[in-house]
């Protein structure tokens, strides 16, 4: 009985420990917060959580394999390369600006034990090698100009991961816009033509 | 006498704690690090400096105040704005990735003290206004494409911040390829035709 309630309670455990990490910072937050700010006793949590450490691998675990698994839905389509650049440059900043706090928390990717250091580090490289895997395509489709696949992956990536920092919901661009403007430019910057 | 021997170290205080911050962290270095490392007394640091906090500050306007400079001349030149821009991405990826460390402290900036704080992100808004500005020349004189300027500026700065993030000295790309990259990318991005 307990362990599938526990097991239920493991979504909202993470959602309210990515507020509290948000809000107060990661090494400021304790357990006891996240325990209060889903109603569980401390020792509860530690039914399947060992520490704060692999709370925090935990948040952005599930952050990096939401973005992970829409790219990889981008690349397994059946669009041009150039369609699939478009379309994945658009639901990065979407998925960024919608959730920004998640983005920020990927600064405290050194606070973490080793081995969900080198987790975390996988998933991140998985995401650029998918984005290089598009430009590849699209170089090899004609639609993109020959050029260092691996490097136009990663000034892609500081381009559109750059967006959280100066985004205001109450500026005086919508999230569309900004997508708008980032696909254009960054098509632009890889076409061939 | 002890006032002009100590003004001649500030420059060495600030260096030291440059590479004691980037070393340990701002939070985990103490002022007695920085006077070992300069082979001063504790006691002897405060004649010219409030705290530590008074030091990230002063080592975070250095840096701000190298870049301005840099991109002040480019932006006063005779070049067309064209080779502004050019210019302007590649000392900004030499100066960045010749002193990766001195970038990363930027993260600290949340750590200043309030008026500190102010003053550091004027000195950085102050550089995206000097790149705005080399754009809105561009979109004049018929060599960028009319477009969102502010934006546009926000647009460089993401792609050529992120360098230090993933450059690797003993890396495949020298600093030149790098920056001849991201010119010419960048470049044909803004570019009218």
């Amino acid at each position: 009985m307990e362990s599938s309630e526990t097991l239920a309670k493991l979504p909202q455990i993470i959602e309210a420990a990515t507020r509290c990490f948000q809000d107060k910072g990661y090494v400021a937050t304790t357990l006891n917060d996240i325990a209060d700010a889903v109603q569980l006793q401390k020792p509860t949590l530690y039914h399947y959580l060992k520490n704060k450490n692999e709370l925090l691998f935990l948040v952005l675990k599930n952050t990096a394999e939401s973005y992970n698994q829409a790219l990889e839905a981008v690349v397994a389509s059946s669009l041009s390369p150039w369609d699939k650049m478009d379309r994945a440059i658009r639901q990065h900043i979407h998925l960024q600006l919608e959730h920004p706090g998640t983005v920020t928390l990927f600064r405290d990717v050194g606070e973490l034990d080793k081995p969900y250091r080198r987790e975390i580090r996988q998933a991140l490289k998985r995401y650029r090698e998918l984005l290089q895997e598009i430009i590849r395509q699209g170089i090899e489709a004609g639609q993109f100009r020959p050029s260092d696949a691996s490097m136009a992956a990663l000034f892609v990536l500081g381009a559109i991961n750059f967006v959280h920092r100066w985004y205001r919901e109450r500026g005086p661009r919508s999230i569309p816009e900004i997508a708008e403007f980032y696909s254009d430019t960054l098509l632009k910057s890889l076409s061939k033509s």
